[in-house]
Formats: structure tokens, C-alpha cells, sequence
């Protein structure tokens, strides 16, 4: 235990600046060690002195709601706005995110355009905005949609979309609004016809609701499409986890939109579209029955339109026929007609039972659509020069009811990987993407992260210390696409450890690891076989004029012996 | 790339059970596997078939409002939820969490009952009860704070304590309900002199607000406490990661606290309180300006009651006097007097300049309390039985304007740690505290497990592959004690990455750690001096033997000589 000298020092501390004050509280100083103890102390006087025992009275006092907006508030690192770096790349994250949505929607092929620029000559604030040539936007769902939390149109559809929670823009315009006063500045048209609309608005964090500044025509140049301004504090850097690397692993992963970026030093890159064909048309599902809970099964039942079970279960699940659902409620020895906002919860428990005991087909599988195994490699190819690739695509699994399907790619030898570490053997690098989005935070919170390690590397030749990645020019690409992603927190930046999952990404990267496991076996023994045939070559010809000597040999038989021992070295193996 | 044989089969697959269904499904199985591009491809032709491209208007018919209760409904892993296991520990100990909390605000010792039964006779469905001595709760407070989200007292205060949120014991009761449709079940009395009041109460998911079952007076055997019962599908197991880990870990953070825990199949544990004294009497604190984001303070000012601005600055913030507050209006050149309601944004940037610019004392510490070094170590050795202890209680730090202190403490040479894994040398463990609160999941998510990756282990005489925990049998105990512990997700398993929580950590852990490597040097040194003596012991006899053959010295002479020898090479430390 660590003793320290105690000074008796009441004089108190003053500080310059936050900066200077945080690094004084924060850095190892050993004149104001002593403050620890001197102020536990006082402290713990103090608050014997002036705290009252609460009464369950005096507490009720105090209970009351607390508004999803001052909640995220508080919480802005759930959100991915822990610091102004992460913050700058979460702000664009979101509007590409729904830029790309909502074209693909509309069957657009999307071109997007970011741009980042230094707000009123400021070095820590930022300008950010996001155009898309999409729908556009009616006017009226313009507030809500950008200045409400929890407000959205993919909540409730089970859909692969990237967006899903109706949280992430507004976050983002309410990021920028605490941290620089500014609204969030749209500009929408929804018909070549009709002139576009311009909208300042921001969040009244208290009740979660938008207020609208602003709100008038203007001129646009796109037909249709949405432009999003975000003016908020951040740090621009390049390199890991920055937004250049975000939008970079965007382009790989979305092969059909062209995205266009300038940053704030004047730089503009361009990521044109690769192949003009729209990646999928994803479809809306409804729920299978078997994932349904009972609590949830019991409220669909009495929020139900339907007036009779049959139709409930045939019209609001998958995969359930009006066949099967009278089989279901036979076998629950429940009326066809029983009316479902009428339902017991022992009646529900019965028909869960039933449903069950039920031969259903798989939840249709036309709602994910994976990259698919070509344009993964591609995708790699793109971004790492290697020796070796290998994909998998899984076929589609089931978490809690939802259909999710596993894709892994993997290039093997890669020439300007950098990497996780700098020693010459560096660990593996892993790319993540969750419905096409690339996650760049919190890696080692990941099911894919988990399910890497729990993968025994040794198998397929690669060097791993307990607990850690492999080690070795390995770059891992793992893609999770669902109808729902289960992320670990708002800003999903990692998902969820469902053992569902983590065991269908750990069959995915088995079956590229075996696939590398060969050729990483195979190179070993073609290095060892070149040396055996340097062997070969360098000491033949003196064998074979030993040979000659010995045997007193012509030099036509000493080529027929050289050859044939040449054939005999080298088709024999065993070294 | 794999190839795979592609069955031209449109039969569709018929599961018996939803277990042969998902193991079908989730499992690799050759015949099925034709399924992904049969599936995938019927599913572009539907899709092209039947999706209609979206237009702004027929997005805007489905954008629409999500309730909060919904929404973690859906996400409620975010919660803790995930799977059956964790949920029963997540419950538990939201209603623990409370329960202490509870007893401390009422400055009453916590004597606290846990008791885990089958319900039903099911082996997935049990009943948790929590049973507290604390203050109780008013009685119409208690349907909103068990069946509402986002309901509370702590939310709205700067204080430590263990709930935060106003999320926990309701999403509990939320999860019990969906899984076995059975209300939250409390018994309450604030008042010796009154009768107990029992509610069965359920929360209505779609609008957030509790439904009251059941409100009727009933007999309670202590004169004040509460007692809430959860019904829940879960999974009853001991080891790592269960409610059996963290009770024993909760009483070894709150030796204040006596704990009684019945488990399902029988047993009854008691931890009993280790000391009469309550650990301290938190005190809720005001932000530190320094600390205050320019939208907060925006909308602070907007919505102060004070009349003048001297008086919000001075009441509203810690550390700001009347005399301070006047510096600050003239060092930003606004009037004391302005209204704070009538501020605007521009003033408001004056102001917060101006506030960076004014010396200020460091946020009060008298809010959070260490559990100090001796009591960590004292923890410690009622857990494991080791070689060598350390501990270290930091100085509080600040974050984004909250004061935290950390704390670390380490035993090494553990005899009984388990580690994690399996070889000879196994990687330490970690065992993490958030407010006095064990934290068991998520660890590689945490600032923590950061922290210890980020500490140069071979420093201290460690093993320590890159990537990867160091090896050895050491165990690190972190506790984060803080007005408001930013954690990763709202069920609070793991720390967020802010840097100054990192920077702390790593201090904390490093004044541990070279301590240890003080220790584990020296028992090196001490164990190469017992290889010396050894030889010395052995040799020297027989030296001492030829000495006095060559030199024909008398016994004496030789027990002299040998004397000298022996001490000469004990004393010459290299070898």
C-alpha cells in the first residue's frame, strides 16, 4: 500500500484554465498528493454535517421522467459522441447511412457527396454536410425526423436497412447543437416540379420535440434528393477509425453509389460506382412464430386487427398459411374464431406451445441479401494486394425470430496491411460491417472480435498468444447482414454476443481459415522443397563427376546417371 | 472461393420443432446448402416482382413515433437481456443495486435478502425476490418507478450512486413480463405505524406507463423496507459470470452491507456485514462550469429561475462564488443583472470564454468516496490468498466536468485464482467495480481492460503477449467511483473510452505495478541467492578440506578460513 506524506494544506487550489486545471487534477503531482486524503476527509466531515437521511417521502420528492433526449444527452458516448474525433466521423456516419437507405428505397442509384469544412475559422468546429440525390423528404416529417429521437419509419419493419432505431441523425444535429448552438440546416425536394424547401431546426431536448427556425423555398440542383448540415464541435484527422477510412471501407461495401468527399484542407476524393445494377431490393418480413416471446405474442394477440386467431396468425407472421394456422389452432384446442384482443394468457400459452409443436418453413430469406462471395474478394482486392484469397458467404441463420446471414473474406500474405501492432510480425487486421456499414469502434466488444479469438489460428498455421488475435499478413473482412442487427449499444459500433451469431461467424471464418490452413501449408513445403532442389542443383554436378572419376565414366553416361538421380532426389520427398 | 453444388430443389423444408428448425438452419449441413442461392436468387425475382420503389410520400406514411419501452423491448440486450443466464443476473442485481442505494440515501445499514426459486415447477422460469430494509417507497410512486422507463430520482442529480438511469428495475420487470406474461410483484411500507401496501403492477410497452394490477394493504415483517418480486425465463448456473460471482464480489465492495442468498436448489449463503460503520454519506454535487458544454449552458441560462446573472452563475455551479461570478460578467463584458432567460447565443459564448478564462477552484470531492486503500486490500484477502498486495487510491480526476477517483489493488502469487485459461501460466484476471458495483460481463468492452493491454507488463517483470492480458498469477482489482460513471451501454457492464478515465487508470495501475515489480525482481534475486548459498553451502566444506591439505592448516585455522570465505562470497552479490 502506498503511503503519503500528508500536508496540511487548507489553502485552496486555483487554476488558470480548464486545461491547466484538468491536468493538475489529472497528472501524477506529488505537492497535491495530499489533496486526496485532506479532501476525503473534509469531505466525509462535511457531508455528516450537512446530508440529511432521506425519508422514502423526501425521495418521492425527487422521482420523476426522465426525456429520452436529456437521457441520450447525458449519454452521448452511447450515441458515439464520446470525443470530438469519434464525434466528427458519427455525425457523417449517420447521413451517409440514411442517404444510402433512402435511395436504395427508391431504386436510385445513389451519388453522395461530404463535405467537411472549418466552421467561422475555427480549428475545432466543423461544418459537415451530406447530399443524396434520394426522394427527398415531405416537408412535414422534416422536424421530426431530424430534430426528435426515436422517430423513424425502420423501427418497426423488419427490413435490412442500416438505419433502424430513429435515433442516429437527430443525435447527431443534437450533438451539434450542444456543443456550438447551431440547428441543423436541410434542404429537401420530393418533385423536379415543385421547388425545394429550406429548414433550420433543432431539438427542445426537455420534451424530445423538434423547434423549427426556419422554414422556406429555395433553389436546389438536384431533381430530387436531401442536403443535411450539421455544425458541430470535432477533430478532423486521417488514418484508423478516421472518416476517410469510414468512407473508404463505404465505397468497398457499396460498389453501385458514387461518393464524392472534400476535406476540410481543400482535398476531394472521388469514389465512383463499379457496377450500375442496384445490390438488392431488400423486402419487409414479418415475424416467424418460433422467435416470438410470449409476453409479445400475448400483446400482438390483443392489439391485433383481426377478428378471428386464424387470421391473426396467417396475416401477422411468416410462414404460416391459413392451413397451418387452423393445424395451429386445433392442436391448442382454441376456437379459429376466438376473438384475439380477447385472449387469456393461458390461452396464449397453449397456442405458443401449439406453434411449437408446429411444422413451419424457415423465415424467407429474400429480406438479407449478402455481398456475396465474388464481390467480397473483389472488394478485398480493391483495398489489399495479397497472395491469397478465400470468401464465404454462410447460408442464413436465426437469432430471436430474425434471419441474419454470415459473410468472412480473408486475404492471406498482404503486402501494405498496417496492421495492429509494429513489431515485424504484426496482429491480424479485422474489417467489420454490419448491413453494408462499416464499424470502426469498439472492436474488441464484437461478436466477430470473440469469435476471431476463440478460433484456434494454430490450425491453420498462423502463431497466436493466448487471448489475443493471431499474428501474421492477415487481413480478416467479416459482414453480418440482418433484418435487425443487435448492436451493443446506439451507436452500433459493435454487435451483440447472441450465441446464434457468434457461432455462425466462427463456421464462416473456419471455413476460410481451413481454405488458408492448405495454402499456408502448401507455401511452407514449396519453400521447403526449393531448398532441397538448391541442394540438388548446387552438389549434382560434382557428384556426377566423382562419378566419372570413380566409374571411369563418358560423359554422355554421366549425363544419363545425373538425370536419373535428378528425377529419384526430387520425387522423393521425405526430407 | 468455395463452389458449392446447387440442388435444383423447390421443395420446401419442413422442421419439426423450432430447435430442429434453427439447428437446420444455423448448422452447416450439406443437402440444405443449395438453399442461400435458390433462396437468394427466388428472392431478387420476388422482390424485383413485388417491391415497389419508394417515394417521399410513401415513406412519409411510415415514419412515426417509437416509444421507449418498444424500443428496448426490441434492443434489449442493450439492457442486459440477452440470454437467459445473464438475465437473471441483470435482474438481480438492478433490484440489489436499488435496494443499497436505497438503505445508504436513508443512512440505515443494509441487511438485504435474495432468493432465486423455480416457478411453476418450470426449469426455465424462476421467481426473484429482493427483499431490503431500507426506507420504503411512497406509495403512488411505485407502479412508474417499476413500470415505467426512464423514471427516477438519480437522473437528475450529480451524485454517486449505483442507479443512474431510471432504467434498470423496470426493464427487468419488462423483460419478466414479455418472457412470462407475470407482473412485478412489490411489497412496500415507509412506516412502522401503517400497514404494507402490496401492487402487482406490468408496464404497458406501447406508451411507456405502468398498468396497476393489483393495490391492497397486506401484512410485511419489517417496519420499513421494500421487497419487489420478478418473474422471468432464465438460466440458474454457477461459475464465472453468475449471481452466485457477483453476490460474492457486491459483499466484498459493501462490507456495510449483510447479504442472504437463497439459491433454487436449496442452499442459503449469508455474507454477513464486516463493519457497523456506513461507508460514507454521498453528497450531490452542482457542474463544474468548467466542465459545461455551450448548448447546455444556453439552455441552463434559458431556463434558470435567477433573475440576474450573478446569481445563476453562483447558485447553479459548484465552485463559482458571488465575488467569482462578478469577475466573470465583467471579464465577458455582460451585465450582472442581464436575464438569464433573455440570454442569447452569441452572450453565451462570451460568457463560456470567459469562464475558461476565470481561475476556479477544482470541482468539489466530498460527492464521491474511495473504498480506500487499506479496506481494498482487506477485500482482496478475503477472496484470494497470496504473496504480495498493493493498492492505490488516485487523487479525483475530472471528465467532462464530473469529478472521479480510481482505485486499483493487486495480489500476486494468488493461490486459488482461477485465471483465464487453462495452460500453466494463465493470463491474469481483472476484476472491475463501478461504484461499488462488480461489473462481469463485457470486460473486453471496458476502459479498464484497455487500460490494462495499454500498461507495459515486462516493466514489472511480466509476461505479456501482444494484444493479450499479461500472464502470470496476478489478480487486478479497478474500481471507478464517480458523480456519473459514463458506461458503454445502459446496462452498465463496461466503462466507456474516455481518455481521462484511461490516463487515470493507467496511473493507478502502474503505481500498483511497480511496486509489484519491485517484488517480483527482488524474489528473483532472492531466489538466484538460494541457488548461491546453495553451491556455497555445498562446496565449501570441500574447500575448506583441500585447504588444509595444502596449507597443513590446523582445524581451527580451517573453520577460520572458511568462515571468511563464506562470508566474503555471501556478501559478493555478482554472480
Amino acid at each position: 500500500m502506498s503511503k503519503r506524506k500528508t500536508k496540511d494544506s487548507t489553502e485552496p487550489n486555483l487554476f488558470e484554465s480548464p486545461a491547466e486545471f484538468e491536468a493538475a487534477v489529472a497528472v501524477m503531482d506529488p505537492p497535491a498528493e495530499s489533496e486526496t486524503t485532506a479532501a476525503a476527509n473534509t469531505g466525509k466531515k462535511r457531508s455528516r454535517r450537512t446530508h440529511q437521511a432521506a425519508t422514502a417521502e423526501s425521495m418521492a420528492t425527487k422521482q420523476r421522467d426522465i426525456s429520452i433526449s436529456e437521457f441520450f444527452a447525458k449519454n452521448r458516448h452511447l450515441l458515439g459522441f464520446d470525443n470530438p474525433r469519434k464525434a466528427l466521423l458519427t455525425a457523417i456516419k449517420e447521413a451517409v447511412d440514411n442517404a444510402l437507405d433512402a435511395c436504395e428505397d427508391a431504386h436510385i442509384r445513389p451519388t453522395i457527396t461530404v463535405s467537411i469544412s472549418a466552421f467561422d475559422g475555427s480549428d475545432n468546429k466543423f461544418r459537415v454536410t451530406v447530399k443524396d440525390n434520394g426522394p427527398g423528404i415531405v416537408a412535414k416529417q422534416v422536424p421530426n425526423i431530424f430534430a426528435r429521437l426515436l422517430y423513424g419509419s425502420k423501427f418497426h419493419m423488419l427490413k435490412m436497412s442500416r438505419g433502424q432505431q430513429g435515433i442516429g441523425i437527430s443525435a447527431a444535429g443534437m450533438y451539434g447543437l450542444l456543443t456550438t448552438g447551431e440547428p441543423v440546416q436541410i434542404i429537401t425536394r420530393t418533385n423536379p416540379k415543385k421547388s425545394a424547401m429550406h429548414y433550420h431546426v433543432q431539438i427542445d431536448t426537455t420534451n424530445n420535440r423538434p423547434d423549427v427556425m426556419l422554414d422556406e423555398e429555395c433553389e436546389f440542383d438536384l431533381p430530387t434528393g436531401t442536403s443535411v448540415t450539421i455544425t458541430l464541435e470535432g477533430r478532423y484527422q486521417k488514418g484508423k477509425q478516421s472518416v476517410d477510412e469510414y468512407l473508404t471501407q463505404t465505397a468497398m461495401a457499396n460498389p453501385h453509389a458514387t461518393i464524392t468527399y472534400s476535406t476540410p484542407d481543400g482535398s476531394v476524393t472521388e469514389y465512383p460506382r463499379q457496377t450500375q445494377e442496384l445490390p438488392f431490393i431488400p423486402l419487409e418480413i414479418k415475424p416467424h412464430p418460433y422467435g416470438v416471446e410470449l409476453g409479445v405474442l400475448f400483446k400482438m394477440a390483443r392489439q391485433s386487427d383481426s377478428k378471428k386467431l386464424r387470421e391473426f396468425l396467417h396475416l401477422e407472421f411468416s410462414r404460416v398459411s391459413a392451413r397451418v394456422a387452423e393445424a395451429i389452432c386445433k392442436k391448442a384446442k382454441l376456437s379459429v374464431n376466438l376473438r384475439p384482443n380477447a385472449i387469456t394468457l393461458k390461452e396464449v400459452e397453449t397456442l405458443r406451445a401449439a406453434i411449437n409443436s408446429t411444422k413451419l418453413l424457415a423465415p424467407p430469406t429474400d429480406c438479407i441479401a449478402p455481398i456475396g462471395e465474388e464481390k467480397l474478394i473483389d472488394g478485398l482486392k480493391r483495398v489489399v494486394e495479397a497472395d491469397f484469397y478465400e470468401s464465404c458467404t454462410r447460408k442464413p441463420a436465426v437469432y430471436r425470430g430474425n434471419p441474419f446471414i454470415i459473410e468472412a473474406a480473408l486475404a492471406w500474405g498482404c503486402k501494405n496491411t498496417d496492421g495492429n501492432g509494429d513489431d515485424k510480425e504484426p496482429l491480424m487486421r479485422l474489417v467489420r460491417f454490419a448491413n453494408r456499414v462499416p464499424l470502426l469502434y469498439q472492436q474488441s466488444a464484437c461478436a466477430t472480435y470473440k469469435a476471431v479469438l476463440e478460433t484456434n489460428w494454430r490450425n491453420y498455421g498462423l502463431s497466436q498468444s493466448k487471448g489475443a488475435l493471431p499474428a501474421g499478413p492477415l487481413l480478416l473482412m467479416v459482414h453480418i447482414a440482418s433484418v435487425w442487427v443487435p448492436f451493443t449499444s446506439e451507436s452500433k459500433e459493435a454487435v451483440a454476443h447472441y450465441p446464434e451469431i457468434i457461432k455462425e461467424l466462427k463456421l464462416a471464418i473456419q471455413e476460410c481459415g481451413r481454405k488458408l490452413g492448405i495454402h499456408v501449408r502448401r507455401q511452407k513445403r514449396i519453400k521447403e522443397e526449393m531448398v532441397k532442389r538448391g541442394y540438388i542443383e548446387t552438389y549434382l554436378p560434382h557428384i556426377g563427376q566423382a562419378l566419372r572419376d570413380i566409374l571411369s565414366l563418358k560423359d554422355n553416361q554421366v549425363e544419363d546417371v545425373v538425370a536419373k538421380l535428378k528425377y529419384t532426389l526430387e520425387h522423393s520427398r521425405k526430407i
